[in-house]
């Protein structure tokens, strides 16, 4: 006998258009971590399963965060008047040093863990440090959440400081090695290693070269930056003078897209020729518009690559991204798609809440997967929001109060529950593992 | 014996500057509903008295909201994605027309106030409805939050939907006296009547002259929107077509600034005529960056109202801003300011934290009166903010910590109290008066 069990509530998810589906007081069923489809009563083969009823609350897919640098989540909302340099400089670089003392990484990546597991984000793809005891231990972690995330030890060989510069593209990828094995030995069942070249300014060829072999003697997945920032794409185009565009410069290297599952944060620069890479080699884009209001870095062409077929999900990018929630991200792309449309192309609709609700869900899923929707087949990730305490003057759609939760901010006390891949997921995480005096 | 105390904080206010200024452990003192300065240990003169201490709390002046809608705030966060005309239409003018019935308007304003006295806002410029008896009904329900507010009755007499355009002129100018009597018999301490045309395109030009008689028979303060699209300039040119530009429309009545104090939401679109205009007759712009997003409106030229010294405060704009937070107001006027630094004027450069928090405490605290600060003689506004929920790794500065409540939303789950002029604030107001259906 499988295991299986329903959840009731009002059930709400994004269809392959990108349209906003709503099942009032709907059972939706879990088997073997699967969904098996929403319905209004109960099938007769799943007569007598359990049944968690959450009454009037909202039923919907986890968030998928395609981008967040696990490191940066002690600073968070922070030095946010800094340009991106500075910013580095006084925050970023500093803070990730202190992830050599695994003291200190247990204690911030604790937190982190901790907030990861009480937010309405299921799966995630994450950036460590250069340091692999560090980000095993981040592993180690993210494996007890009980969310599903992919997880990089992060190269660079050139232009950082000294404290986080490894010594050579060798060492680079001995490292790797080691970081791939230990955590291929600890067994993990929902924490897997990812290759996470920090960005081509931080990256020499020759460990480029070494990391397209680490990616091809293990069939690794791979996340980097993309064309954030004009100053940045110039830099790139000045390291790599052959390559044809920026994200060419992975490319070469078989570190973007076509065999190489990728995800590439940002991409506002990406010149006509990189988009259609991008498209060709399938390689997802996360999209964090919080994170590039914050660094002045501009606003991405979401809309063209919706309409040219490309892969969009959404990132919470913290800390460039003031916070983890990714209900805000939500709310983000829809905002800064306005101005877009107001100031930058006036043909680019603006995205609408079922389109970027779907970018948070399923679009961002299929980097995991079948994940984020009910539809019968997709892995079963779902959170329940309880928002009972917003106050209501006349009867609301299920559509306006998934709205109006996502514009509130509902995910950062209105969360009853989580479920990821069938199994419910303890929020108080962070309460068992933080010290007393955090 | 003048009614005396102090509060001990960690205290954090702007400086006219736009400074940030932070005082560790600090007293501040508050005689007669007026701020005595900050010190660190009480003088002599003020031995005795009580004194609340917070701890490590932070103290900050309360936010004010120099525009926000109150018949909007139940539909808040919802229908985001419709534009302008039809968001009116399917959202703004059905809910506003609710408001002839006055238990409608007590249960919805009921809500209304009390957000706003659980959120951090001490002050507010508030629209009502056409409705001269729901509008008292505000007036009674915000006097008992204890926050400090103008109220306004709202003028139209065109382009509105039948039940909301008033008959004629005239009758709206009589029930507008009828609304200022009412206000003025009740004799509130707090709560003071507002003139509110809506904005010109529902405004004919003999009703903004008999506003403009009511307003010299009262001495009244004006509120009203002002270039806040590029459609609404068009017709506004249209409507009027002798006024030199928009806000001339408004002057051309004496509704403009000079002796009539005047707060103008929006000016996205000012020409350099209206900037000097608004300039040379002191009215005070409201930047309301949330709604500027969600309408799609754009971004107001804030860096250059500074430097050419316009008196520039925050709103919520709620509903076309999805939120009553002034915090979430603070940061967005950041973002939207590298956004325009980015896409519309590289030599703007973006606002800071420090410059943001003092457009919601002393800049738009200063339509009150002294408002906004700690220095002596301001009136004693104050929020207590409790930021131990919020984890941290390392010490913090108050401004990092200060920052970092603001972008993380602190306003809505860590205010610890909250005085206005002197007087503690009761913020579970909204839990007395709401009906137990809500």
């Amino acid at each position: 006998m499988p295991d299986c069990f329903a959840l009731r509530g009002n059930v709400c998810f994004a269809s392959e258009k990108r349209e906003l589906m709503t099942f009032p007081r709907t059972y939706v069923i879990c088997e073997d971590g699967l969904c098996r489809g929403v319905c209004p009563e109960l099938p007769r083969e799943y007569a007598g399963i359990p049944i968690e009823d959450y009454g009037d609350c909202l039923i919907i897919p986890g968030m998928v965060d395609l981008h967040i640098h696990a490191p940066q989540f002690t600073y968070r909302s922070m030095g946010m008047d800094c340009e991106l340099m500075e910013w580095l400089r006084r925050y970023a670089f500093p803070e990730e040093a202190r992830y050599k003392d695994l003291d200190y990484a247990a204690r911030a990546y604790g937190l982190f863990a901790g907030k990861m597991s009480s937010s309405a984000t299921t799966r995630a793809v994450i950036f460590g440090t250069v340091h692999r005891d560090a980000t095993i231990l981040l592993m180690d972690l993210m494996e007890s959440t009980g969310l599903i995330s992919f997880v990089g030890k992060v190269n660079m060989d050139r232009n950082a400081p000294d404290e986080l510069r490894e010594e050579s593209a060798d060492a680079s990828a001995f490292d790797t090695f080691g970081f791939i094995n230990e955590a291929n030995r600890r067994g993990y069942l929902r924490t897997k290693p990812i290759l996470t070249p920090r960005f081509i300014p931080s990256c020499s060829d020759a460990l480029l070269n070494e990391l397209s072999e680490v990616r091809r003697a293990y069939d690794l997945p791979v996340q980097s930056h993309l064309s954030e920032n004009p100053d940045e794409v110039r830099m790139v185009m000045r390291l790599m003078p052959d390559a044809a565009f920026y994200g060419d410069g992975y490319d070469r290297f078989g570190l973007f897209g076509r065999e190489a599952r990728t995800v590439m944060a940002h991409c506002i620069y990406s010149t006509d020729a990189e988009i259609e890479r991008i498209r060709q080699n399938s390689v997802w884009v996360a999209h964090c518009p919080n994170s590039n209001m914050n660094l002045a870095s501009g606003i991405a062409p979401v809309r063209r690559y919706l309409r040219e077929g490309i892969r969009v999900g959404l990132g919470s990018d913290v800390a460039g991204g003031q916070t983890e929630s990714m209900f805000r991200a939500v709310t983000d792309a829809i905002q800064v798609s306005k101005l877009y449309w107001r100031y930058v192309d006036e043909k680019a609709k603006p995205l609408t809440f079922p389109e970027s609700f779907a970018l948070a869900t399923r679009s961002g899923g299929s980097f995991f997967g079948r994940v984020g929707s009910f539809e019968d087949g997709f892995e079963f990730d779902a959170v329940v929001l309880d928002d009972s305490v917003l106050p209501v003057s006349r009867p609301l759609t299920l559509a306006e109060r998934l709205e109006r939760a996502f514009y509130l901010g509902l995910d950062q006390h209105g969360i009853r529950a989580k479920y990821v891949r069938g199994l419910a997921v303890d929020r108080d995480f962070g309460s068992h593992h933080s010290s007393s005096s955090l």
